[in-house]
């Protein structure tokens, strides 16, 4: 690697269906080697959003053009409100009017919508061609891109239509995160401090000892805060690729999360945010049922808020966030299963009863 | 198994991602036993269309219903043409609708359209839930309904988008065949057929003295004759799940097919038909190439008159026949790769020249 780039970390994912590798560094993106070794073929594909294309398409472009003949760049409309059919079929339209064959390698350039999209793209052409990710947003480094979840949302549920698809490799580009809007960085951070909880007490007393350098965007805290994560969901789904069990853990603040999404329309708030205060609810309900301490719930929201992330969810009523949390993939005959804290660093799976699962989500709504 | 009904196969599939049975017999759709020991779950729906729905989905949805707390049944529109985006999401609005989760078991109750959209959607909704193929026609009953092979069409091409995905049980109830119509039958014969010259010499011998029974159902002819050819498919599949290589000879004839089902639009021609119409010019293309004696085109086609199956394709131009095998999935780099008879009962994949393909299609079409 040259003077201007560095490969911090590469973090090896083992799953039944797949071996790969997630590189982390600086400059990663233009770097040549970032490219060598990937799966051969005459064509390869960028899919991507059109602000993020306009920054790093080219820079993408002509790195894989040494391996690919042909290298097409297809921008998506962006957003979770485009997560859809229509858009995935606007990936497949191109590729068939390209020409594209079975071994067409397709480059998933962007955040976690594009990521999701275009492993299910990949999953689905022609019964699954090889892509790679090439996340470019602090969520999809250390959640999204990570770990075969590919998916689009229906309009009765997010991600409800989806494939368990792994990349052949993931590029963490740290350099790329210093365009990020604050707001998405602050999303993105949601799902650092997730890790904390649910398998590492110590990542949790250094996310707070650190989160001012990483609010700051400080090199070295952003590269350990996303070695981490990696290394965190690298074993989970090195262990349990098709959430089986032990997977589900991920998920920690998710249902309710995905209730606040869901109720207000995808987008209204960013994944991340919903997750921050799906967590606060979680946090809450751990608490209710006596896992946690009292004070566990004060203490997430402070990190949370320093974050810049909401710890309060939107009115919608709690019967409206039980029918909505009934649709989450977890439930198992109509019975919600919650991701829940028994101690830090250690998640449990398990329902709830509808009462304690409703005074969790009344303490933590904004006053109507 | 009572006195009218007799399980008279069981035929193992063993899969890298999966092990299950062919059950084959008279009756079984509505025998108890066939039924048991499939994935438990508190929902499970039956996904059909409204000719065979009508004839067969109640006995199903009795014999289910002793193993699902609630058995909902959706019939979708019937025939290639609905192959597409549009009906697929018919079955997710059902399954969210109803609020199945992700342990909700699917059942495929028709032929090869109505199997793979509902093995699809299973391998989609949810990233994954179990399905079992219940094939109502011959040509879904000897191939697509085994093997794991799922798809939806794109206006661009056959079959673009799908999954490798396999059932949890195939049962071929061989009484189903009795209502089907002739000419659907004779497409059947056509993968009957197929099995012969790629796998099977001995086979094609006993397809050829047996036709005249196949043609009018006789019982034990179609016991041999289905059950011979899910032998087939299941051991080549299970040296080849994801078509890598050997399994691509399961497509002797549908490189030129597709081309025909594409070129006059999907539903003129059954599948059956066009393939039949392929193997032919795939025929002539293995003799152009020095691979066969002539005396094998007239062979096949006899064969395929006796079974009332066209041996001429529709005058659609070769250059519009080479422009759509083109888009076929073996195609490599832009070169179509065929699959070709070597001696009989033995394939290989490879290219050829345009010019022999042109030669191929030219002396097989219908005058124009």
């Amino acid at each position: 690697m040259s003077a201007t780039t560095s490969l911090l970390s590469s973090v090896p994912v083992a799953t039944p269906s797949a071996h790969y590798d997630i590189l982390i560094g600086n400059g990663l993106l233009q770097h040549p080697d970032s490219w060598v070794g990937l799966p051969k073929a005459a064509q390869a594909v960028i899919v991507t959003n059109p602000t993020v294309g306009e920054l790093y398409a080219a820079a993408l472009q002509e790195a894989v053009s040494r391996h690919y003949g042909r290298v097409t760049v297809l921008a998506l409309p962006d957003g979770e409100a485009f997560k859809g059919w229509e858009t995935l079929n606007l990936v497949f339209d191109h590729l068939l009017g390209e020409g594209c064959d079975r071994k067409t390698v397709l480059f998933a350039l962007g955040g976690g919508v594009v990521g999701d999209m275009t492993g299910f793209a990949a999953a689905c052409y022609m019964r699954g061609v090889p892509f790679v990710q090439v996340p470019t947003t602090l969520l999809a480094q250390v959640d999204s891109s990570v770990g075969g979840k590919t998916a689009i949302n229906h309009p009765l549920g997010k991600n409800m239509i989806g494939a368990f698809y792994q990349p052949a490799r993931v590029i963490c580009d740290l350099g790329t995160l210093g365009t990020l809007p604050q707001r998405e960085f602050s999303a993105g951070l949601a799902e650092v401090i997730k890790y904390g909880p649910i398998c590492d007490a110590g990542f949790l007393d250094w996310i707070e000892t650190h989160l001012d350098d990483l609010m700051a965007r400080d090199a070295k805290a952003l590269a350990h805060a996303v070695r981490r994560s990696c290394e965190i969901k690298a074993e989970v789904v090195g262990q349990d690729e098709r959430e089986g069990g032990l997977r589900a853990i991920l998920n920690y603040g998710h249902t309710f999360g995905h209730a606040i999404e869901a109720g207000l329309g995808y987008g209204e708030w960013l994944h991340g945010e919903a997750v921050a205060c799906g967590m606060v609810m979680a946090s809450e309900l751990s608490v209710l049922l006596g896992l946690m301490p009292a004070s566990f719930v004060p203490r997430m929201q402070r990190l949370l808020e320093r974050a810049r992330l909401p710890v309060a969810g939107p009115a919608l009523g709690v019967q409206r966030y039980l029918e909505l949390m009934r649709l989450d993939k977890k439930t198992e005959g109509g019975e919600i299963r919650f991701v829940l804290i028994e101690s830090l660093g250690r998640a449990v799976v398990r329902p709830a009863s509808d009462e304690l699962v409703a005074r969790a989500i009344e303490r933590h709504v904004t006053g109507i």
